[in-house]
């Protein structure tokens, strides 16, 4: 029991894979050579455990590859009548069955991250025998929890229940949302990026093997009235963000920078470690997408950042500019946009930063984009989220003379992925400092300009 | 790996404890004579494993009684700088950490069925530690999964959390939805009963203690801007539905019929068997209440049921009036409410059922309220969905002529309990008869319907 921490709960759920195994050990060493590769102190202690932590992630993200179906609809199949004299189907023999809205998540085989899916699944009874309904969901996951690409994986959870319960058919349409996440350079040219990379793709057998057919007709009705509008099945060819930059003059699979191999033979070794083939086609230009991803997050000092980018020039020991005069009055930056990486898990988490103060005497607002420069530049590194909390309010008030209050909101994924998976939770930080930690009626003010402004009730 | 169909993902999640326990025979035991009290054969194949199903799914949704607070704490908490030299709170020092919208299912302590909880929970760190996000969840959990009621549970999590991680105050609020299931005899009198039973409660320790403190204030800012509207605490005293029917004229806990003492032995060892003293105040009326609850359930035939409660006579062999000439015309009867039963976990499922028809020569249109009263007729029993649905077309065909068509929409406890918890799923069927079977023109026009009436898009 020396591992309580996180693995109390992982271990119940590794689905009987020890963690003290040689591929959970394996990932750990490589998990220390990415930190390392960062820059990082694999000794401090809010890391010191990542390691252990990711190497779990993975290993719980993946036990997709240790599961069979045969063993999760093996005796949930029930006897159920179809129609006696009357013509038709229902029942156990052509009545039509779907599950909507199941909640999943999966790894991109691209670039390693998770992505969410929202699964409907259906399928036509037949030989009078039905599944118990949490099996759609339950076979489903075995599917999602691997390296995944969306058109595969409807067409695996597809294929796995038409041969599990032999059905007159199975149909699978998923809604997948991958996380864009941009590069710093690319994020302060254009601060409103897209958060989401979205695809929606089907699978069908059987009587929904035919788009067209009434089968088929009939589900895309009972998704619709539910408000799931299914405008038309795209392919989900470079769907991942990371491919999507994978242009000819941007570092490419096959030219990372010499420093950043080792890093790269550390991922292809997670990806042996998990069951998979490092060199199966989809998965050989991975590790140095995932490197080259991870590196956006490498420790530097901001002000060698900002200075070294040439956007602005700080001074943050002078006030910035000239008495305005305004020193009374409340200032807010709501929504600004960051985008970050949870030091406990490696995994991202982004959100918004709203951001309000007062300027002392002697000091000028703050424009909105050096507000948003700074966001970001306390976001891109290895981070948990209090602290980038505090950060941006110790920063913006070193230029502002003091009374700074920042709220930051945040989805996690490592909330929604790994065991916990808490789909749709979020999370708030507040830091206060100077006036507003006094002044109550501030505070007010300006949690109540965010009510107003992003329209909560 | 005798009892893979369901077991095989449960084992894994009983945190431990082994389902081959002395606990989880003396449940099943309990389980079959509640079967047999609902005069149904045990043997029966969609039956037979149910005993073990209820069994696994008690277990673990009452796992927190075997999990410790400080084993998923501990390890947890990351040292996090304060302020450095500026006056205020934020980072490990005073900065709010509020986690919103995870939802979490628990067992209610008056009558044993599950209740969905909206959890938002938060503490003002000190000592320059923070807990890992996800811990909040965690140890939220833990109190969820014993039996409950709403203002213990806020409390227990609020205690938990406050001697476990030494914050300066911890604060959590609940949503709470309990199922309201009313009986036979109450929803035939009046169908369109409240769903759910709401309500919300809060528990603050240190900086939270005073609900009229700047913290508190903070806190609730932080869940308006998101949508959340606490308007006031309520006590949860009697939310339990089966609670507020225990008036002195209905079947009090003193008064169950002898027949049903056996069945009240039964639970009363499931409770024992969970962990929990059945003596304690709050347990001693709950055997009485779920064999109650679950007595709604006894089978009986639908004849006798529909001519025994003298609300319509049905001779089903004769076309049911004189002829109107509107055979062409479809009918509709869309959103008639239902609650049953589902066999293989004996938990609810409720929803809608959406009927359609078109009238054979010598019959005529039926009244919304017989429909209506088939549709409760063949909820309240153990069933399938897809069996209620060919029930209720068989049964509407018969009457009718043939050419029927149900659509049944549920939402599913055992989907969001369990080892399961898709919050949100629901499940749609379909039963076709006579004509919609071949018309699919008629079935799109019937289902477009749906969508218009309920308003997808």
């Amino acid at each position: 029991m020396g591992a309580l921490d996180e693995g109390h709960f992982c271990e119940e759920l590794e689905n009987g894979v020890k963690l003290e195994d040689p591929e959970t050990f394996a990932i750990e060493d490589a998990v220390r050579v990415l930190l390392q590769g960062l820059g990082e102190d694999v000794n401090r202690e809010g890391i010191r455990k990542t390691p252990l932590r990711v190497a779990k992630a993975f290993r719980e993200g993946t036990r997709g590859y240790r599961q069979k179906v045969k063993d999760i609809v093996q005796g949930a199949l029930f006897p159920e009548a179809g129609l006696d004299k009357s013509i038709g189907n229902a029942g156990g023999a052509g009545g039509l069955v779907l599950v909507r809205d199941l909640d999943l998540f999966s790894y991109c085989e691209s670039c390693l991250l998770p992505f969410q899916v929202k699964c409907h699944v259906g399928y036509v009874p037949s030989g009078q025998r039905v599944l118990g309904l949490s099996k759609l969901s339950r076979v489903s996951d075995v599917f999602a929890k691997r390296l995944q690409e969306p058109q595969r994986l409807a067409d695996e959870i597809c294929l796995a229940l038409q041969s599990g319960i032999k059905p007159s058919g199975v149909a699978v349409i998923l809604q997948c949302s991958h996380l864009r996440f941009p590069t710093l350079e690319s994020v302060l040219l254009n601060s409103n990026q897209e958060v989401w990379s979205d695809v929606t793709v089907s699978s069908g057998s059987g009587v929904f093997k035919d788009e067209n057919s009434d089968a088929c007709s009939d589900f895309l009705s009972l998704l619709k009235f539910r408000g799931v509008n299914i405008k038309k099945t795209q392919t989900s060819e470079c769907w991942c963000p990371s491919r999507i930059s994978d242009s000819p003059s941007s570092i490419a699979c096959s030219a990372v920078a010499p420093a950043n191999h080792l890093m790269v033979s550390a991922v292809t070794s997670i990806i042996e470690s998990l069951g998979e083939d490092p060199l199966r086609k989809e998965l050989v230009g991975t590790p140095a997408r995932f490197v080259k991803w991870l590196m956006n997050f490498k420790d530097t000092k901001l002000d060698m950042k900002l200075n070294g980018l040439g956007l602005c020039k700080i001074d943050t020991h002078k006030p910035n500019g000239v008495v305005h005069g305004n020193g009374g009055r409340m200032h807010s930056e709501l929504n600004l946009s960051f985008w970050s990486q949870c030091e406990h898990h490696l995994l991202p988490f982004h959100g918004v930063v709203h951001i309000g103060y007062f300027c002392s005497e002697g000091f000028s607002p703050l424009p909105k984009s050096l507000l948003q420069a700074i966001v970001h530049f306390f976001g891109f590194k290895l981070q948990v989220q209090e602290r980038l909390t505090r950060q941006i309010a110790e920063t913006v008030s070193s230029l502002l003379g003091g009374d700074v209050m920042v709220v930051v909101e945040a989805y996690h994924t490592c909330m929604i992925s790994r065991g916990i998976e808490k789909f749709g939770s979020n999370t708030a930080t507040i830091a206060v400092l100077g006036r507003f930690s006094t002044d109550s009626a501030a505070r007010a003010k300006f949690l109540a300009g965010i009510t107003k402004a992003i329209g909560g009730s």
